[in-house]
């Protein structure tokens, strides 16, 4: 992944709506915000959708993301619900696609197996690697800026090589080059 | 309803989206326009959901709806297509959402109901019966039209008198003035 590209990611909820922002670094990912937007003081669930659209459209002029990397749901939940995350979701997509951005989807369980090498890992192992990785502290009390973090880091990886995403560089050359203790 | 009331019907799908408008009249709903918007040349999903926005938003500063009736979908259908209708009709949402316009959902079933008397109504009794009531000739080919009309409909006769449904005026003293052969 091109240094420089900034990541945002999104855990799109009815109530809740978690954003991380991450962005490629020459030497791995970097954190540069995240933070939970409440919409459940909104009662009107309609309201509710262009607030999250509104919200997202402003992250994205603040952070000027390359890319979206956003939550699809787990099928399990039943169908009103899943209808309901449609709906939040859609709103937040369209915030990203009228600004240009490309559109990922990560299932939760994606996400986790990007970031720990396991889908079913703990929420506890996953906050714990993201806060090695970004060397930033995470507070349970934000548990949806977490996982939106997660998603970020999961495209992260997914678009980098697996040295990359190992070491952060894009070559066994440049990885010597940076540990030249390992030059033997 | 107050006369001139304008009521956008909405049936927002991934490949057609549907709309109809219809305004109350003096006598009762009248026909204003309806058309169908392809968005099957769009491939790429997310594009899709900014089209449906940008263009419920162009039907919107056109003819200036004081209301949105849209379709909720029947459950029966498998989660992922339920999910993706759901980002579809978040997308139309989140237009008449920021336009101010408050949103009405309204079933299929309901819909037949509201406007045949029966919720198991075939497509070309609902057809037949929008024909009749807003003097407009609808085409087969146009059928996500005619859904939306149908939906529009169904707000202006839920939100009516049932005589104003019936009728189209709101009190049995202006229906004997339009009608004074009436009078015995």
């Amino acid at each position: 992944m091109k240094p420089g590209t900034v990541i945002l990611g999104i855990d799109p909820g009815t109530n809740i709506l978690g954003f991380g922002i991450i962005s490629a670094g020459a030497h791995g990912p970097e954190y540069v915000d995240m933070g939970v937007l409440d919409i459940r003081k909104e009662t009107d669930p309609y309201g509710k959708l262009a607030i999250i659209h509104d919200n997202v459209s402003e992250i994205i002029k603040t952070y000027h993301p390359d890319i979206l990397a956003i939550e699809s749901p787990f099928y399990g939940k039943n169908a009103q619900v899943i209808f309901k995350l449609g709906r939040a979701q859609g709103a937040a997509i369209v915030a990203a696609s009228r600004a240009g951005l490309p559109v990922y989807e990560y299932a939760p369980r994606k996400a986790k197996e990007a970031i720990t090498g396991n889908g079913a890992a703990s929420k506890e192992q996953v906050s714990l690697i993201i806060q090695r990785t970004l060397k930033v502290e995470l507070d349970d009390k934000y548990l949806d800026a977490t996982d939106a973090l997660a998603l970020a880091l999961c495209h992260y990886y997914q678009s980098s090589s697996p040295l990359a995403s190992l070491k952060g560089s894009g070559s066994w050359e440049s990885f010597l080059k940076e540990h030249p203790d390992r030059i033997k």
